[in-house]
């Protein structure tokens, strides 16, 4: 038998990165390179008792459920949502498998191959991997600190034709940023003009770290709900725990219900039990206070991390301190390929990811993603002292 | 904005039977429709407890795991599937969102766009929907109660050059058909000799009514399992229950790693939680026991719907008593068309799947789909009773 994949799984050929972090697995290494929240911030308790209480719909709890998914739970984020400004029925929502599925679905429901997707530079590397897998065109947009450049999206919008723009304004990944809103209120007037749909993840909005009023999504800024520009998604991933794989998105009913079309072909559903469980635990459940805690407990890890690499003073190396999220994004000298220097690292017991994972194009070699909510401070301190020894030898090596 | 879906949305449209039967729910109607398992097969219990259990584990229980999914757990199905003569390690395994998922990943790493899937017809209707939205051909294979004709298959590989055949050997959906050994030989062999990749599905091959061992599946008569042209998939959604949606894939290590990456961009992961219960559940929990329980159960399901259809001796309704599985398949009189009868069926109180949904052409409109394990016997009589009613206001109207 000559196995015959199909074309697009060019673009899921392993890559380099993914090859040295698998080695990192259940080693030593002390681990900056993924996206984990802290264990210690999961209601495991709560939890427990959640899932108890699901039971207590009996057989309900275990059969199959709706594919858009179960209702209460669609009711408590239409609530919720309201409190960042975004108002919507649960006809507009669908629960995903992680907001990662959302993404999936409606490049599928909008998307052909060959369509062209506008993305920031550098962006979620998983979202480039899953676009490329659909053969689908991703074209970055030139951005600074304060998002996407309005004049380069205008360029790219003219030459491209673009069905759709993917962003992560809020504590963007990799790099942590957060747009400022005439950029949001650029985005959004061209790409109405243009008819472009935007896709807004949204999975890090609640980490902040400065105790203001949450930055206003894209979606909530679009003065036509029903007719909106924008579908929205975010996760309980990262304010409860990823471990349950339950996401949302929300949009205009016709292509949220055209989403739980491709669901029903894709997969059904996603779990009813966890579902259940995850409304109970939110309907018996400060989330408010929880959040704070994860908000104070992050914010701590951040600023410890900051102050060690301020210590360092390793030479030509900067970042933008995070203002929210889980990532701090670093730039090396410009002669440091820190794919290169990863193989180091990772034999002295630290990896990070190499920036260039998240480049569509024009793919810079001297960044890195450092996360920093997994590890304890204890441990954070020895990441950075090993990272530091890592330099030191590859310095030495390309000299 | 004006929402431009893509073209595969097309196979999405929706159809006059999913209308129908959603103006079934929470109404009074009585639904021989669906493929839901008897709510009281579930061990609530015992899943109880084992959620609890999972906990155990602590952080665990509720981070990021494996793509490929929790390790015991592929441990287990790997020990089970010995007694059906499968012999695999965990890295032919892939835990999926239900084995639909595992349709959905298998198509997308082996199918481009145009490439050509031999079916049985009728078959599985989500599967030619979900192949349909990929904008795969689905071709039918003639056959008869022993499985796909062996001559047409020769036929239609030489006219279409498929790339893969999707079968359901064991209690199909929608036909509770089982193939005969030697059309399961034959299958594999032409599909070796056209290095035609098999995906066989396999929910159903538990629900065994006769006592006698288990067929064999086709994947277990290939020689060369690391090199083998059948990817199997089954599930434990009919065994313990759907509402956890785990299923399973294996297959050569090649085309279940390539699943793996796809997975990866497509959702990350199963829920964690969802699998490290459903192993608690496996380790303390006697399996084998409750199996026949269910097997017990549905047989008993199954003869008394068939013993209520005996007794109304309707004018050239006829079907097969089913041997294994969830489903009975009926064929009536030529000029029925059941997509009518079920408006009209609808009406009286009961809901069921015309035939049509499940041909993916040369379509017959006289056949439907009755389940008969979700509904208890009162129910079932009441439902067949309805039935009845309609059937005789059909044959009113259209004389």
């Amino acid at each position: 038998m000559e196995y015959l994949f199909s074309k697009s799984t060019e673009a899921l050929s392993s890559s380099v990165v993914r090859e040295i972090l698998k080695l990192t697995q259940g080693s030593r290494v002390l681990s900056l390179a993924g996206g984990l929240p802290a264990a210690d911030s999961f209601p495991i308790a709560e939890m427990r008792e959640a899932f108890d209480g699901a039971f207590h719909l009996g057989a309900t709890a275990l059969q199959y459920g709706l594919t858009d998914g179960y209702i209460p739970l669609r009711q408590w984020i239409a609530e919720r949502m309201k409190q960042k400004h975004i108002h919507v029925g649960v006809d507009n929502m669908l629960v995903t498998t992680g907001s990662q599925q959302a993404v999936d679905l409606l490049s599928r429901v909008y998307l052909d191959e060959g369509d062209v997707v506008l993305v920031e530079n550098p962006t979620y590397l998983a979202a480039i991997q899953l676009f490329h897998f659909r053969g689908i065109q991703v074209i970055p947009v030139e951005a600074d600190e304060d998002g996407m450049d309005l004049d380069d999206l205008a360029k790219k919008i003219a030459q491209y034709k673009p069905k759709m723009a993917y962003v992560i304004p809020t504590f963007a990944n990799p790099t942590g940023k957060v747009w400022s809103m005439e950029r949001r209120l650029g985005l959004l007037r061209q790409c109405k003009e243009n008819n472009i749909l935007i896709l807004e993840d949204d999975p890090y909005g609640e980490i902040q770290f400065d105790g203001e009023a949450p930055y206003r999504s894209i979606f909530s800024l679009d003065e036509h709900p029903t007719n909106c520009c924008v579908v929205y998604t975010s996760t309980f991933s990262k304010i409860v725990a990823p471990g349950l794989r339950t996401g949302w998105a929300l949009g205009d009913e016709r292509v949220i219900q055209m989403m739980v079309k491709a669901k029903q072909a894709v997969d059904l559903q996603s779990s009813t039990i966890d579902q259940i469980a995850l409304h109970q635990l939110l309907a018996n459940f400060d989330l408010e206070s929880h959040i704070a805690k994860i908000r104070a407990s992050y914010k701590e890890r951040m600023e410890w991390m900051n102050e060690l690499l301020l210590r360092q003073q390793w030479e030509g190396f900067s970042w933008q301190k995070p203002r929210g999220g889980m990532f701090l994004w670093a730039t090396l000298p410009e002669h440091v390929v820190s794919a290169d220097l990863l193989k180091i690292a990772v034999e002295e017991g630290v990896a990070f990811v190499p920036g260039e994972a998240f480049y569509a194009a024009d793919t810079k070699t001297n960044n890195m993603r450092l996360n920093y909510t997994l590890l304890n401070h204890e441990d954070t301190e020895l990441a950075i002292s090993r990272l530091g020894k890592a330099l030191e030898r590859y310095s030495k090596v390309t000299v």
